[in-house]
């Protein structure tokens, strides 16, 4: 029987570190997959690490609590930090890696560069969180080109960081293969989140209604109900549920994120963010 | 002797197409550097080809007008467009490749990424040509990426843009080598430019004038004399020797471009910037 500290996988803290890794790895034939995280690592984030098992040979998951995509400092203090625990996990799991780099290795001094898509990012969390997309494509950019992986895992809970992502990979020719992985939830509907530990146990209770109410909304929405009628009775009911505030119920194109006032004429998804608490909390679904 | 046909370069339009090229060199073991231009290639686009030729096994051109990098449409639609004559110079001079795509190559339908630099894009020409620089940083993460080039090559002579691009390949960790090269001169001083090509013949006795009042002014900054009266004067003489209008004058570190006031503490450089008519000429030297 091992030891549970030889389960956690191997750490790496610098950009050469990484970079020489993977680079032997693929002189060695070997294919590699990364999984870019901000830790708190839950079943969600085990599933793209499995999901980059089955692609590739080697799966390098990252932690960075990416100070660039936080628009409200209190809640980059507040975002749980468990190193010891993500390692362990990451190693039960059979990833290669963990990189954790410090913030002054990814942004050293005299740092000046930002990457931002327009467009996807336009509306529902960029319209709420000034500055969060820059943030999420310009941290992502610099991981997919340090560590040279072939391919890259998002989960969809995140679906507007995921499509942000497509956009500026395909837009900057960066060689990497993007995968998204379904999202993963509790029993009782609640979309799996490193902000959920921060639910008290009462908020928690009223947490996974908001999933409810947007799965309930789908047959109306399909059967070419008024969108905007659909959307404001939904948000009403979030909160009922006791949601202190709802950021947004929207209704949009599956891939360009564009608002449709109609439903069954292409792909299409329900997306909300609504409050409980200081906890903000997001889920999106297929209609 | 080979006919004139049989000496131009070959030509590629697509980002698949060049992936596959260079792809095929770096599977045999050969290195590759890469010169981006806009075309109306001389002697100083060759000064490029030549340095690339020295540092790697094959050297690939790249030719694209980027729309995105001119502020001014007419700047756009003046800037000479010398395609065949462009593939002959770069055959004769031993580039193994040019790689020349169509704008919806670069910018495919629903394009949506631009990748900025702070600092050492504000002033000079970053003040005078709103987005040029974010312009230059993305077509150059582009062509950077779609090439998988070990090293690229960029001349002196548009100093600034330098800058920008060594700032956002190490921001980004693009794995590519930034290689610097002297301006190349006519005789009289003036640094060769395409735009050069469309000043008159009056223009062009006036022209290399700015860059020997550039060049007396170092003694006296040298000299720690008054700084903004010696730019002033400066100035006024690039006026009194024909200059339509003079957009900067202006004495700066070498490596963040910040203003100086003062010579002798670090390593600094004279850039200006002028009109002849509607053509706009720059130039910088060390101090």
């Amino acid at each position: 029987m091992t030891e549970k500290s030889e389960e956690a996988v191997e750490i790496c803290r610098t950009v050469a570190d990484l970079g020489a890794r993977v680079a032997k790895w693929r002189r060695e034939g070997l294919t590699v997959g990364l999984i870019p995280t901000m830790g708190a690592l839950h079943a969600g984030h085990i599933s793209l690490v499995d999901a980059a098992l089955s692609h590739y040979d080697r799966a390098v998951a990252t932690l960075f609590v990416n100070p660039r995509q936080f628009d409200r400092p209190g809640d980059l203090a507040a975002y749980p930090r468990t190193e010891d625990d993500d390692a362990q996990k990451l190693g039960l799991a059979g990833a290669h890696l963990l990189y954790a780099p410090h913030a002054t290795e990814m942004y050293p001094q005299g740092y000046a560069t930002n990457v931002s898509v327009s467009g996807v990012s336009a509306g529902l969390c960029g319209g709420d969180r000034p500055g969060h997309f820059d943030g999420v494509a310009t941290v992502c950019s610099k991981l997919f080109l340090q560590s040279g992986a072939d391919g890259a895992f998002f989960g969809e809970k995140d679906y507007q960081q995921l499509q942000v992502v497509r956009r500026f990979v395909s837009d900057l020719n960066i060689p990497i293969t993007i995968h998204a992985c379904q999202t993963i939830r509790e029993a009782d509907g609640l979309a799996l989140s490193s902000r959920n530990k921060r639910l008290t146990a009462a908020q928690r209770a009223i947490a996974p209604q908001m999933h409810q109410i947007m799965v309930e909304a789908v047959p109306a929405l399909q059967a070419n109900g008024d969108v905007s009628a659909l959307l404001n009775e939904a948000a009403a009911s979030i909160k009922a549920a006791g949601f202190d505030s709802v950021d947004y119920i929207d209704f949009r194109d599956t891939k360009t994120l564009v608002p449709l006032d109609q439903a069954g004429k292409q792909p299409a998804r329900l997306f909300a963010a609504a409050w409980l608490g200081d906890v903000r909390l997001i889920d999106n679904i297929p209609v």
